[in-house]
């Protein structure tokens, strides 16, 4: 997939459907080089907007739908404008359910153009059941009391963080936004049940013995839609390190009538669960989301967490992710 | 799909490779009128061996592939036969991987001749994810410490003791020969992994307060495999009853260096797992597979693994499960 990217925002008035054009704002800005919004959309980037001949002539080479919606579907009214950046010669990339190449007036065009159409979301390669055996190499996993709680910012900081310190360290995205910010991965939730650890096993292949997978979360093990990949992964990935992300002020599962679980009880369900493949996990931190509360509450809730759990705790966003690096390294692995 | 069935055994050489037939020939006798053996084929279901001509005139109607195989393919050396069957008037139904429909000639010999290609393992339709919500009805999940140790055999079981007590009860499967044995059902190994609990709710829709669905377990909470399936298994059917099946000498998990799990600690496991969507849950019954064993060790572990679990234990196969209706029955609802 080649940059620079025009991301396409399409008619959307949330700021959450812009998931995956943030994300790449956000951890890829020197490869985003403009926004096309469609009338009505109400989501800014904070990036120019360019038509589709303004793109091209500024060096863009693909499209990326950057929206994230309930089910995951290419909208009809998205669909004039994809055609056009096909002929303007732009390739597309998107991350969602339904794929750009089951759309026949895309596939058509691109094919006549011969332009490229990646829907990063679906599996390119074919999966096997995990193994279980043992690989070398150190993982981390994020993980999670919910979704949506900051499991990909996490890990993608504590990549930067760790490589900052000369630490062989690698992002390993699992979710359409981490494959479209790191170039590569697999959307776990997107393969054959049978498959999810094999998938995650792949993800993470044997590697140096002081070089660390950071590996992006998906789901949480109180949900009760998507705790099966969240087991899969955790199982696949072997962890050697998990990070717990959390929001503080959330009571109830994100659209659910489930409560959130405690820190201590998602604290021991996923260290128990990361046993099974993996005896000596540790938990090394938790990764607060304080994007709803005040600074100062934000610090005072992090110390709280943090003399809780004996853990270092601290919001990527605010504080950086130091702190949990710090306790990693001063421990033998 | 219409009976009566031609089972089909390749050239299989295992028994365990004819696990389909087998579960065929056990639950649906009065619709297995033969079986077709390729030369080279170590396995005997016991039933007639048949031609394809043999078996249209005694009144066949589709040809079940009997087998399960690594890899879940299609041999070769199957589709000479696989085509003939199909001109000679027969349906085909399968539930491998691979599917029927993906094989050229079979599509085009079925579709030149008018007859139906079942690909039982792949989903009809299309899933959501699980909302969680509870379900009016009562639902029995079979769990287990492992793969392959009776929990489509004790949910049959379950299912046809109940109705001889005149309880209301179905078995839902989860597995392709589940979905032969009770012509419907839905194989969640192979639905996308966001939507395993989602299929699992669709599985065991809403019914009466007094009807019990009896829902096929699928892999295990400790397996690195699979655990991820279980999960959202469980999460999807949000059970009231567990019964959990086990092999008393099986102290590794199939074919890996896992050790199986102690029954308390998949008891455990496995309520934890299922209070999630169902605080109520209950474990009603051990389920063992004593197939390597004696009559009399069959009995006294039968007997050592009740006094230890407080629970009813048995092997349907050889005590039947009148133990665990009888506990169940007597409990409140």
């Amino acid at each position: 997939m080649h940059g620079p990217y025009l991301l396409f925002l399409g008619d959307i008035t949330e700021p959450s459907a812009a998931k995956t054009g943030a994300g790449l704002r956000e951890w890829r800005s020197e490869l985003c080089i403009g926004q096309l919004r469609l009338p009505g959309c109400k989501v800014d980037l904070g990036l120019p907007d360019l038509s589709l001949e303004q793109a091209v002539a500024a060096g863009a080479r693909t499209l990326v739908v950057g929206i994230v919606n309930v089910g995951g579907f290419i909208a009809e009214t998205w669909i004039p404008t994809l055609k056009s950046a096909l002929e303007a010669g732009l390739d597309l990339a998107a991350g969602l359910h339904h794929r750009l190449a089951d759309v026949p007036v895309l596939s058509e065009t691109a094919s006549r153009s011969g332009r490229v159409l990646y829907d990063v979301r679906q599996p390119t390669q074919a999966f096997r059941p995990g193994t279980g055996e043992k690989r070398s190499g150190l993982r981390l996993l994020t993980v999670g009391t919910d979704c949506v709680v900051g499991k990909k910012y996490t890990a993608l900081s504590l990549e930067r963080a760790l490589r900052y310190r000369r630490v062989k360290a690698d992002f390993r995205a699992t979710g359409q936004t981490g494959i479209l910010i790191s170039g590569r991965g697999v959307a776990v939730d997107a393969v054959i049940a049978d498959f999810i650890s094999g998938a995650a096993e792949w993800l993470s292949p044997a590697n140096e013995p002081d070089h660390w997978d950071i590996i992006e979360g998906q789901g949480c093990l109180h949900h009760p839609a998507y705790a099966g990949v969240t087991l899969g992964l955790i199982h696949g990935s072997q962890p050697d390190a998990l990070v717990l992300c959390h929001e503080p002020i959330r009571t109830h599962l994100l659209g659910l009538q489930y409560p959130t679980p405690s820190l201590g009880e998602a604290i021991e369900a996923n260290l128990a669960a990361a046993r099974l493949t993996n005896p000596r996990v540790r938990m090394v931190g938790i990764s607060i989301n304080t994007s709803r509360m005040t600074a100062s509450e934000a610090g005072a809730v992090a110390e709280r967490i943090g003399a809780e759990t004996g853990l270092p705790c601290c919001d990527p966003l605010r504080h950086g992710v130091d702190r949990i690096v710090d306790y990693m390294m001063a421990l033998t692995w």
